[in-house]
């Protein structure tokens, strides 16, 4: 520490508050800056370590989450929160509201009467938040959340460019009638997903028809539904974006009742890339990921950053090429 | 509270010591049912509401849990433990360990320094455990576990009779030809749901054919396997018990690929009742639910009640009757 000081030119005093990321009000980013750097090029980094391994303890980053519990989203972004948490040698203690008010703002009250370090505000679909007030006495992340006001850093799926990139792959493979099978259409995933689409082809220079663009809710049934809509239109489609994994496989099941095969005769891209329906899957899905685990380490990475701006941070969908897109019937 | 002390004849701090769970040591188990049966035969309950209400804050049940976030299991035990925690004024707190043994102990220690209430040690899947030693500062409930040194109060399901259950449908519904596809031979739920199986058709006079027992890990594969097996046999069986929803979603798949039909050519029943899975079942599974959230919610109420012995909690796993159980063909 003693080098690191010198080196940038400050206090042991400073180089210690900056390092442990609580500088705000107290250093500029400029010296911060310049003590990361010397910290850096010395190979100094405070022994956290040693401190939480003699205490046996480790600094609290509450994790306040609606539906934890009974989501299979919220694995994943747990996860990722929780080994970066770990690895920075903090604990991240999750509480499941289920939606309550009531129970949100005690779990709030709770966390910041036992000093957490800061909370990762986190939606487990991903949607505008407002965080509530009292939370922001600590710092916090909205995680799979936008802060509608703009007060916290905000770590939300780039669905646009998700969208966009599942598109360019039925593109990329020959296709140029192309449905969409959208979620609840208000939802941040719905908005998202489509504009991708309609990106993706007005840059291939191909005209919108919404007779290709189904309404839909993300259950199974509504991509049942929509592909027998989509087979019966003068023209229809050779592939189709489903807005979710659980829509992609009812129209899998729709497309084997009529007796057509993935992708000889229809590709299909889902979205979510969700583990427990990938068996599921004849042939495996061409879907784009939810980087649930990339969401939650930077999360938890912004959380302990007491300098990060309130930014949202989009993290990239990125597609996974399996088995269900092919170029176009007759091609 | 002055009403309850003059019938139970205490004074008022051992009603409050007493009502609050934390009387070991300060007051007689006998006076502690006098004072339990005077409150609740006079309708009375210290205020916590009253109190959590004023501070905005709650005190902690901590759960620990080896693989929360990634299994499909934990949400309704975690719902059940948290709805229980909620209404007696708590907030359950969650660390996700992923089986890391010094991340344990740190979640351990970080819990007792913040005073938690209690602490539910949670498997992913039924197993025995042993507590951490430091957990043991504090009351400890083991949840979907049990506890190999019969420390703490265990909560688990009751695997045998919910294969004896399972088997019992097929034989109500005729048949006398039953196998089980098991899942890994020496835990718990394999252990248990095969006694079960083996003790139904015991009790309904069938001899045992080793034949019809099949080895599986639970997965969706073992299900296609071990059905072509039993297909293969001089004399197959008329009804199969899965031992998990996953390999019975196999057995489904193995048996369309034959053409045969559940339940008019093979009856078939689950274990788990996995929610993710049961749209997927055509025609709908019947099966054995674990019954998560009556084990958190029963784990939790063992937490808050520190007269509680360190007893073993079988929760009941009922049938879910659905439609792929139906009379031997031929009947």
């Amino acid at each position: 520490m003693h080098d690191v000081a010198a080196s940038a030119d400050v206090s042991q005093a400073v180089v210690s508050i900056v390092l442990s990321g609580s500088y705000a009000g107290r250093a500029s980013e400029t010296t911060a800056q310049r003590v990361r750097d010397a910290a850096s090029e010395l190979g100094y980094r405070p022994n956290l370590q040693a401190k939480s391994l003699k205490t046996g303890r480790t600094e609290i980053i509450g994790l306040v989450g609606d539906e934890v519990a009974t989501s299979p989203f919220s694995g994943m972004m747990i996860k990722g929160a929780q080994d970066r948490a770990w690895q920075e040698h903090h604990t991240l203690m999750t509480v499941d509201t289920g939606g309550d008010d009531a129970l949100e703002r005690a779990a709030v009250e709770t966390m910041l009467s036992h000093q957490v370090h800061g909370i990762l505000y986190t939606a487990m679909f991903h949607r505008e938040v407002k965080i509530p007030r009292a939370a922001l006495d600590t710092r916090v992340v909205c995680l799979n959340a936008r802060d509608v006001e703009g007060r916290a850093p905000s770590v939300v799926p780039d669905e646009v460019t998700g969208g966009y990139e599942a598109t360019r792959a039925l593109l990329d493979a020959g296709h140029t009638r192309i449905a969409m099978i959208n979620i609840h259409s208000t939802i941040p995933a719905a908005v998202g997903r489509l504009e991708g689409y309609r990106r993706a082809l007005s840059e291939a220079g191909l005209a919108r028809d919404p007779a290709l663009v189904r309404p839909g809710d993300g259950t199974h049934r509504s991509g049942v539904d929509a592909v027998e809509d989509l087979l019966a239109l003068p023209s229809p489609p050779t592939a189709i974006f489903c807005g979710t994994d659980r829509t992609a496989l009812g129209a899998y099941q729709a497309l084997s009742a009529k007796g057509l095969e993935i992708p000889g005769d229809i590709s299909i891209v889902g979205f979510d890339d969700q583990d427990v329906l990938r068996d599921f899957f004849q042939p495996p899905l061409t879907t784009v990921q939810l980087p649930f685990a990339e969401m939650g380490d930077r999360a938890a990475a912004l959380v302990l950053d007491a300098s990060a701006p309130a930014e949202v941070h989009l993290i990239h969908c990125p597609v996974i090429h399996r088995e269900s897109v092919g170029p176009p019937k007759g091609r």
